[in-house]
């Protein structure tokens, strides 16, 4: 089967020694799915690498004008060749010690959004550093008191129109590649006419691999998370695992609000768009240490249609 | 004819906004190339840029601990997603504009090295900030005078075994897309037994770009500079512009010191590599605004075996 695995941002840890030991982590379970016969296109979050890039360029800024501000798509496009570095490494070495004979390829993925999404009228994804409420009225950029440790810029979090790389990331699977694609939920470009251009904003990770495997057909969306399941009735007396559930019972749980915002309820939401793109379709909510188990049914939150 | 089209990474400019003109001003060159028929792979340096990528995190981890030190290979990954995204950006508004109907892939490029090279005894690249000589004797790697402006650490220049990503680049020229690849020489990576890993070292753009250029059989390696020639008796009254010139003739000059170091010598050499992998190969050195000109025999200097 066409499996497109999203795996979090988070779980490749801060510092670049973090993300190699966490990449490798990654890639000892994503090489078993591998060898069980399924093609496999791998996405990722950038949440902490991105904002670390942005970081340094602001904070190298201060210091020395040599170092120029770096507009936030950028920080996202550095972010994705730093990220498949380390992951494409680890992939190369985990499958010489299992034996398997694959390569990979890291396409750097522009995501197109559209310049009329309602999200750019008011941005809500904090990112980058902190700022006192006196400093943030004088910056250039809308600015958000952030959970009382300061003030920080918002950007918007526009909706996947279009993966533009679609018909790459096919030619490299049925070429029987193993593909890193859409890091950070892609670069995000919106189109002016014929002009295509970066814009300051983020898409959600989760949303962007449930476009990106719907537009290639996959079987299975994957969507790796700190979590063995997606639960109900969360912390409280009567929290359940979800195991096996339809999308009817899935969209039933989601009107009720049992799923957290910005946490489990964006996954759960991306998992409905891929299953409403066809009949077939799996999405499945894991860790990563049930991820095989889960594509063979025997673990996590499976949804069908 | 199958192309592999080398751009210079100071062509592409100090800030983000220069390197956006800047890769909009190639773009308007190498799309009539692949107008006129031609398959083009392009790669690119990164020297300007992974020197900044470095800086800012130097600088930024002297104000800000939550700044990691940022280990060179790493920056060189990020430099190929920063530039990847202009150039392919660039690409696809110009083939707007001019009607050509094709996609770019932009894949992340490891290149082995060998963890026996010489380079590695006697690292010459100075990359990054500028230190003095107290400072300098206290830093955890080598550092070396450069040109009366400080101490700067250097780092070593490898030469490229084997691109990792040849059937990949293949693939997907092969399906008909535009690629670019082998950013920056490529991250550079040795393999110790089975284990893969990157390493603080820099590979020569041009020798990545005349190795990749052998292995996937391209007709032409075309390198592009500041100048529209090469030229013996440099800065003489003798001053002569190569144009035409085969192999021996170059091999000769090349001999007699005509070609400057770490500026046209490594061009010529990685040209001459190129020449050597097979008969019937070109290589062209010249600027971009002579590109299709040199491809047709008009312009720049032209080496046949």
């Amino acid at each position: 089967m066409k499996i497109v695995i999203a795996l979090g941002g988070n779980a490749l840890g801060q510092t670049p020694e973090e993300q190699k030991q966490n990449a490798l982590v990654a890639a000892k379970h994503i090489i078993p799915i591998i060898k069980a016969g399924h093609e496999v296109v791998i996405t990722h979050g950038n949440g902490p690498q991105v904002g670390l890039i942005n970081l340094a360029f602001t904070e190298g800024n201060k210091l020395n004008k040599k170092v120029y501000e770096m507009p936030f798509a950028e920080c996202g496009a550095m972010s994705q060749g730093y990220i498949a570095y380390h992951l494409e490494n680890a992939l190369i070495n985990e499958m010489a010690i299992s034996g398997l004979k694959k390569e990979v390829a890291s396409l750097v993925t522009h995501v197109l959004v559209s310049k009329d999404d309602e999200a750019f009228l008011n941005p809500t994804k904090p990112i980058g550093s902190f700022y006192t409420e006196d400093e943030a009225k004088k910056l250039p950029f809308r600015t958000k008191e952030d959970s009382g440790r300061g003030y920080r810029r918002v950007i918007a979090s526009p909706k996947p129109v279009k993966i533009l790389e679609e018909n790459q990331i096919n030619a490299l699977i049925n070429a029987g590649f193993i593909v890193i694609s859409c890091g950070g939920g892609g670069i995000p470009v919106i189109k002016d006419g014929n002009k295509l251009s970066g814009i300051d904003a983020v898409i959600d990770k989760d949303f962007a691999s449930a476009k990106l495997a719907a537009d290639i057909d996959a079987d299975i969306l994957l969507i790796l998370t700190a979590v063995k399941n997606a639960k109900i009735n969360f912390n409280t007396a009567y929290e359940t695992d979800l195991g096996k559930v339809s999308k009817e019972e899935i969209e039933r749980y989601l009107a009720n609000n049992e799923f957290k915002e910005g946490s489990m309820k964006p996954k759960i939401i991306a998992s409905l768009n891929f299953l409403n793109s066809d009949k077939k379709k799996l999405a499945i909510i894991t860790d990563i240490n049930n991820a095989l188990n889960a594509i063979e049914g025997k673990s996590g939150t499976i949804i069908n249609n």
